[in-house]
């Protein structure tokens, strides 16, 4: 018996086994909408970019959570995960920094094709290597979020106390002060993380995902 | 006001944003045991090795096709998708065998706390690369699956020719011919891919999943 499986299948290797049959899965198709059709939403990269301090991973973590309660099927990427794993052999060079990037875009590409809405939080401060992350998708799979909040907030904030370090010279090349942050010039959505409020925040960027479809309007 | 998230929430960068309210999601903890829960399965990593041509695409493909039918978040990581991207800037030498496979259990890393269960297909020949993938996560989570079709039977197959090129010295360093696959001492499964047929192969698999709780048995 031969397996005769649909154009463009994943499965045309089937014949390898010789014994396949024509059970439902020979035909299945288990693609980024068959997924999308299943869980009851479309996937999307929220990739979100901003000075160190600018509050970009509570933002994707807050709006993970408001997503998760929805019952979404969601992940954030970030340095906690991705800096000591897949990240671990690179260190802080032009080059090193330009190939996290890259990375980080690749794996949001695997998890935007898994169904997934994937949420990014890295500073990645220069144009070329987000607009590459962006070239990797189709034109609206890619949400670039900035979390613009000014300098002079981030280095009031400096939960991580990198500013003071990078002013005394102890951290080299630190995006704001000794290496630039090239501003976003066409974001999806620019969000003054300081002056809103996380809720406000979370509410904004809920609101673009909903008129540009990821999201179902909720009644009130 | 002040945010006090749970001792190990992920938002405890919530006081950055100052403005934080006691909203629900500012207490939610949205890690793998939560997404487990919502999504009524555990996730895994389901790591196939074996010769080329042994079938591990195949039975990973129509693996993943039974599972989505079940309803449960998969994912196939293969070198359709991993090779032209994530590891694009690889080639073959040992020390970019031995990376590619690092990045690879990474990432399995990664789809496994966002929940899904993810499975791989390489060739992935040395036990060593394949313990340190393994180490990666807890013991349990991961399930060695050794197709374990003969030399025999792969070269008989040779889908893409690579036997013939490697038989006649156009590919170096090719697994069976030049170079070795160390076999898996004690995978969680090994399935004779050469004799089983797909359907067969599927059920072994699927036997393994249910008795490690990772998939409840249906009824007949």
């Amino acid at each position: 018996m031969t397996a005769t499986p649909a154009a463009g299948s994943p499965y045309g290797a089937l014949t390898d086994q010789g014994a396949a049959t024509n059970i439902a899965w020979h035909e299945a198709t288990v693609d980024r909408a068959a997924r999308a059709q299943q869980r009851g939403h479309r996937s999307a990269i929220l990739w979100f970019t901003g000075l160190s301090g600018s509050g970009k991973s509570t933002l994707a973590n807050a709006l993970n959570a408001e997503l998760f309660q929805r019952g979404l099927a969601t992940y954030v990427l970030d340095g906690d995960n991705i800096r000591h794993g897949l990240c671990s052999d690179l260190g802080f060079t032009d080059a090193d920094r330009v190939e996290n990037i890259r990375r980080i875009g690749e794996v949001s590409k695997l998890f935007l094709d898994a169904g997934v809405i994937v949420l990014t939080a890295f500073v990645s401060p220069f144009r070329a290597d987000r607009d590459r992350a962006r070239a990797l998708v189709e034109a609206g799979d890619f949400f670039e979020i900035h979390c613009a909040a000014d300098l002079g907030v981030c280095e009031g904030r400096d939960p991580k106390g990198l500013y003071a370090k990078a002013r005394a010279g102890v951290i080299k090349d630190f995006t704001g002060i000794s290496s630039p942050y090239e501003v976003p010039e066409a974001p999806e959505l620019r969000v003054d993380t300081g002056a809103l409020s996380l809720e406000e925040s979370v509410a904004a960027v809920v609101a673009l995902l909903e008129a540009r479809g990821v999201l179902q309007r909720l009644e009130a």
